[in-house]
């Protein structure tokens, strides 16, 4: 139903694709020349952040539909982080380095690739291999990087804008006047989500783990920011909405957050989880979620068909990323790291020290 | 978002409501003059099926928008069951008499009601009361009885209709081509899941407890019926399906068949839960959700508002009911009770040897 949504979205708003140079590369100006080695962070072995080392590796070369991106930075996640303990294995066909976003400039062209997209600055949402100088990524995947949007900025918008947007809006169905419950309110999911909940008319309620980043939660546009630790958040939802609870949950935790999760949406609530970092198993009373018609679902995107991704990114590009263009919505940016020293980033990653977006720098743009 | 759909369709086929009559009772032909008492079945405590006894009392008279019905037949269902135990207790504002289904004809209408309602053969959807000689309906909540389905058929059909209706095709958005899987093949849900689905080009496997009920399940037209006490049902979905998975299950059992169920389904399935026969608690695994983008949902008629159930009417008078005008669609019928002898009715729904349909007859229409 979605993916037929979207396939009517797209017939009408496909640019159109003109005739292509094969395997087209920059050559008009002064350091476009491609070496053929370049600089990547491979995780030697499952493990701590030591385990990010630079390495010299191959250049990729563009196969059809693809574009090379020389990058200038890259997006870190947390799924980064699970795929260095080796619990998230890219998926089949996709690069073993790690990094699932950038932003930098398109150097060369595969076969089937609009010629114009050469030279474009853009940022794009790619399976792997974001910690490099170069990437390759889908064409399709790309969005044009607007006057006004830093390519810091740029490289911390695709992973988070793709999930939240697809999780909360398509798979969860948010629509105005909603309240949406949130977790993780300061991560780089939660800053998204805030942001993008507030801009298409949602209340937010976030949980945070300390009230310094229910501060911050509330000065991004939080409705509301519930520290966790000293509260419990199901009776503070219940509160902060008269007693009707929330719309929308989305959740990266599951575990025993999932039946509170539930406790927390009122009739025809939907809960959508995107992540289990609080484990796998849950246990839920099925004769509440059926008295209050509610529902439960989840995703994960990077395992998504290609063109499932060109899908979602074509109805990015159509409703959020006009807001981009016009300076509402930007990414809440943490720190940036060379990209030497992802390891580093890991680590203020894993120390939950981070408010908004970390992103890796390579230099080169 | 299904509330709206509705909405739509409604505005467009609603009948012209014509001036009316308050009050107006049926005066033109023979034995039409209305009683002061009647008989009907009531629960005197919670227990076993000799609790349903007939007892004398008054005929209700017709609110705003009601029709009263002289009740033909009213079907038994498996919540009446419930409610009989004290495990189900009526809404409020609702009878205490059970039943939620019946076929008769309109001999009084309350204010608002299309005066040419009056005289009519419906049957209806009702939120109590049915085992008895007369009972009050939402007159939005009658569908015609056409001619060659009986008053018996008609009596069937409402509870069953509108429950898989929405469930299957609305709340699981069940589409043609697509693998429905259902639990208690040969019960009133499962003989009309088997015939809505083999109607709207579904695949449907069903379950059922003994071999004899899985030959009658094929003969309703299931395309396959697995007997649960002897094969484990999700190796067999599995080997059904091709490996695919089924994309819809409904369910009334919960407890630990919701994660088998969720092994049923494949990438997209959705979980629909009508019933908590087995059990409310269920643990799941949310990380197996999530990757396959299952969902879980369900719903409860009876307590849903008369609004909702009028636009469900609707719908199905604009979808479903040509194929009963046309002799497509015919509800599988088990026995037919006196309406006194509705404890011997229980008893065999209790025993589970039922095939379709039971029904309680007054013999007064």
């Amino acid at each position: 139903m979605s993916a037929e949504h979207h396939q009517r979205r797209l017939l009408s708003i496909r640019p159109v694709i003109r005739p292509v140079d094969r395997g087209k590369e920059a050559t008009g100006g002064p350091g476009l020349k491609l070496p053929d080695r370049m600089t990547a962070i491979a995780i030697a072995e499952p493990g701590g952040p030591e385990v990010l080392r630079p390495e010299q590796i191959a250049v990729p070369r563009p196969g059809a539909g693809q574009v090379l991106v020389r990058v200038a930075f890259a997006g870190v996640n947390r799924p980064d982080v699970l795929q260095r303990l080796g619990r998230y294995p890219p998926p089949e066909g996709a690069s073993p380095i790690p990094g699932l976003e950038l932003s930098g400039e398109i150097v060369a062209l595969g076969e089937g690739v609009p010629t114009d997209m050469l030279g474009r600055k853009v940022c794009a949402l790619v399976t792997g291999g974001g910690y490099a100088e170069y990437c390759l990524a889908d064409w399709r995947h790309c969005l044009p990087v607007p006057p006004g949007l830093s390519l810091a900025e740029a490289a911390a918008m695709p992973e988070t804008l793709f999930t939240v947007w697809h999780n909360v809006f398509e798979r969860g169905w948010a629509s105005e006047g909603e309240t949406l419950l949130v977790h993780g309110g300061t991560s780089g999911i939660g800053t998204m989500a805030i942001k993008l909940g507030k801009l298409f008319g949602l209340t937010v309620i976030v949980t945070c783990g300390d009230d310094a980043k229910c501060a911050a939660a509330r000065a991004l546009g939080a409705d509301h920011a519930i520290n966790y630790r000293t509260l419990d958040f199901v009776e503070e939802v219940k509160a902060l909405t008269g007693g009707k609870g929330a719309d929308l949950a989305l959740d990266m935790v599951a575990g025993d957050y999932t039946q509170r999760n539930l406790d927390c949406l009122g009739a025809d609530g939907r809960l959508v989880t995107i992540a289990v970092l609080g484990g796998a198993k849950a246990t839920i009373n099925m004769a509440g979620l059926m008295v209050r018609r509610q529902t439960i679902t989840g995703s994960t995107l990077r395992t998504r068909p290609d063109g499932f991704k060109a899908l979602l990114a074509q109805e990015i590009a159509e409703t959020v990323w006009p807001l981009v263009e016009a300076g509402r919505l930007r990414p809440a940016m943490d720190r940036t790291f060379p990209l030497a020293d992802a390891a580093a980033a890991h680590e203020r990653m894993e120390a939950g020290e981070h408010i908004g977006k970390i992103v890796l720098e390579t230099g080169l743009v």
